[in-house]
């Protein structure tokens, strides 16, 4: 089987990178101050249409991205989990997940995130997992590296699903998806298989402590900030089927390329 | 069915709460440290006889920290999963697991943490779960409170399974389990369920963010510590056949004593 996925992310250039890292990490530091004072302080949930939640702190970390961005980038667009999409036809969207895993934060678990991610013509060139409880900020450049500070990440080798650590955000939602009866024989063969996930999984695929995540449901806020993280750490990230991340609605994320052919084939299998 | 489940943590009056409360700090902000310089930095996996990992970080944590116990009480006894007993016969024993859920940590998720506990004639008077990477110490008392800083911390009411968020450390090895029959759909019936769990599971039941945490296969160097930390919140700690959870090889806890005794009846149905 071919192991050269292409690439989704495009290539920042130089002053790109220059231009917009920095700034993504101060909307990373002001996003994660927010979400902070409100971190295990009894935020009320409100449950959405589609049944997932949203609190206070999500409504006030996008309200809070978007100004700073309208007001430094003002003919840029964006999309929001929580207000939509401004500017559409923009040559530069900014995509936005205030809380990636809202059910981990008021659950009082530590491994929700900020996703923030920067798309040029339709397509992601820098994107971030920002974790606010323990401050780390994993930012993947398009083209790579991905960085923690100025420490450059890479996923790890691992060719056997017996020796990988698997990851999903739900259990019973994975066995629930197309896929499912072959997933379940699957994270039974792997040498550890665990939930949450989230973006935590995928901040662990992409600094080599894990080898895959795994999710069955996902929107483009949640797929546009990882694709430059794992692919610039060497990892491959597809949909479930193998086929582009950017108009999938589930993902495949792993660090070795071989492994990542190799489930894709187990999932195939009727 | 009785829902007045007896308390396994004994009171720690006020003499031992001056002065051993600061002392668990000390060593929990102290093993943070030592932790804080190895995660992420690519440390060596050894795996023991168990087939479960250890690393440089679990030994020089528990190092430490016995140094400090045998400096300041040469007359306490020790346990703790890296290096043994000392004194089993001392009226005090401080029982420590210096990296609760080695497997996250070398995964890179962050809801590892340190436990440390304290007790008195056999039975707990205190425990605490420090989480290195955000810096919560969660500190049971026996008899109450549960605090966290200077904050009380109390379970959540929860009756009913299907509002229930039921956490657990490993799905496979919960299926392999006695009760795995029983447990299986069970798993399904909850609002919410996750693995990792860990001490992070009980954390989150301690702070009324969970509602259900089950393990399959605890030490008591895993057991010890929790205990008091969940009875002081409010909740329910026993061995998942209900009995005394001190002398058990696996846990359930609670925050809702009503919903404590509903699953144990349903795990202990064929």
């Amino acid at each position: 089987m071919n192991h050269n996925f292409p690439r989704h992310s495009a290539t920042l250039d130089h002053a790109e990178r220059d231009e917009f890292v920095p700034f993504v990490h101060e909307l990373a530091a002001i996003g994660t101050a927010i979400i902070r004072r409100h971190y295990l302080q009894g935020t009320a949930i409100e449950l959405k249409g589609d049944d997932t939640p949203v609190t206070a702190a999500d409504r006030r970390v996008e309200e809070v991205m978007r100004l700073l961005i309208a007001q430094r980038y003002p003919d840029h667009g964006i999309l929001g989990e929580e207000y939509g999409m401004q500017r559409p036809d923009a040559r530069y969207r900014w995509v936005l997940d205030p809380i990636d895993g809202t059910k981990a934060f008021v659950s009082n678990c530590f491994i929700f995130g900020t996703l923030i991610s920067l798309l040029r013509d339709g397509r992601p060139i820098l994107g971030a997992i920002a974790h606010p409880l323990t401050g780390h900020v994993l930012v993947g450049l398009g083209g790579g590296p991905t960085l923690l500070g100025d420490r450059v990440m890479r996923t790890r080798r691992c060719a056997r699903l017996e020796d990988a650590t698997l990851l999903t955000t739900s259990h019973w939602e994975m066995v629930d998806h197309r896929v499912g009866p072959a997933f379940e024989p699957l994270s039974r063969r792997a040498r550890l298989y665990r939930s949450w996930g989230d973006c935590h999984g995928y901040f662990q695929v992409a600094t080599g402590g894990a080898d895959l995540m795994i999710d069955p449901v996902l929107k483009s806020w949640d797929i546009c900030a990882l694709v430059p993280v794992i692919e610039g750490a060497g990892g491959r990230v597809t949909g479930i089927d193998g086929g582009d991340p950017l108009t999938a609605s589930d993902l495949l994320a792993s660090g070795d390329p071989s492994l990542h052919a190799e489930v894709l084939r187990l999932l195939a299998t009727p």
